[in-house]
């Protein structure tokens, strides 16, 4: 799928593509995933909805594929030395204002997963299972290293330690995520819980 | 606040206060919040709107209370002499099917937060605080019987490690959090985190 999607997508240059990504995420923060409409993005990058449609599948991948484009970079290629080092450069590539913007598009995004399964099918795909992978990379240096056993019970678990911290955050503290809440919870739970020393 | 809300619903029955909360649950099922409306909980209860009214203060406090009385008892009463035994007991109370149904509701719900402020007050108030002050409790007889240091730095986030690995599991692995899911990342992280033994 993600070959066939990113041979479609070669037809057009990376600056148009950004620049088209850009414009999805912007009608995003301006009416939301269910009020986008491919009609708005074609108007908007005075694109076809006829070579959206050939070039991303549907609204679901576009969508998709733009927040991943917009992610800076990938989460393996952080390589400090240390998981400690590596995991506080992972929340510290976007400031916090970036990551506020970012975090009530997520929300706004996750609460549409729940009404659309394409949407749902595009992040797991685009988003979730990358990001997983990329984590098991930096924690398989961690093993590597000899910082974590490689039979340690809270492997499978980094993932669901870090989103949701950043996701409940709000909701039980009245407060964006921040680089200093991240970094303390990295400190105080992530890491303990791997057995990795913090000091 | 509370107490006033407590002095107003008192003019009526428990077996009436818990049928009409059963109710706003049925109705949050079939439509969810955005389209629940006071005219409808009281047809469905044959109570007189100014009634709800008058005993609640409007929608978002009414179906806040209806889930905190849906929930199996304060999280404190739950004493079984080690934060282990505690906490697994309370991943127990529930049945996995109970659970995925409430994991269905609760995250309509919290969806429903981010377009309605009264609700995220409500939901605050009534959901989020006494359950973290519950923690708390539960917390604080492990530290009295020095299980858990009372200095440890996890001890604040207890309830974003419990809160996130639920919120989190379905986005993540594609399956609704179960007892056995809950169980395992109670060993491998929370109880890690804050130093106590898990065998």
């Amino acid at each position: 799928m993600a070959e066939v999607a990113a041979a479609r997508r070669s037809r057009i240059t990376p600056e148009r593509e950004a620049e088209l990504y850009e414009a999805v995420l912007d009608l995003l923060r301006e009416v939301g995933y269910d009020a986008l409409t491919m009609d708005a993005v074609a108007a908007r990058t005075r694109s076809s909805k006829a070579t959206l449609y050939r070039q991303w599948g549907g609204k679901a991948e576009l969508v998709a594929r733009a927040i991943r484009h917009s992610k800076p970079g990938s989460i393996a290629d952080v390589d400090t030395g240390s998981l400690r080092g590596d995991f506080h450069a992972l929340v510290t590539r976007e400031d916090d204002c970036t990551m506020e913007q970012n975090n009530a598009l997520m929300r706004g995004l996750a609460m549409a997963t729940h009404t659309n399964p394409d949407l749902l099918r595009a992040f797991r795909e685009q988003l979730v299972q990358p990001e997983t992978e990329e984590f098991r990379r930096v924690l398989g240096r961690a093993v590597d290293r000899g910082e974590v056993r490689a039979d340690n019970p809270a492997l499978p678990f980094v993932v669901h330690m870090m989103i949701g911290a950043f996701a409940t955050r709000a909701i039980i503290d009245d407060q964006p995520p921040t680089q200093a809440f991240l970094r303390s919870y990295i400190d105080a739970v992530v890491l303990p819980a791997l057995g990795v020393p913090t000091s």
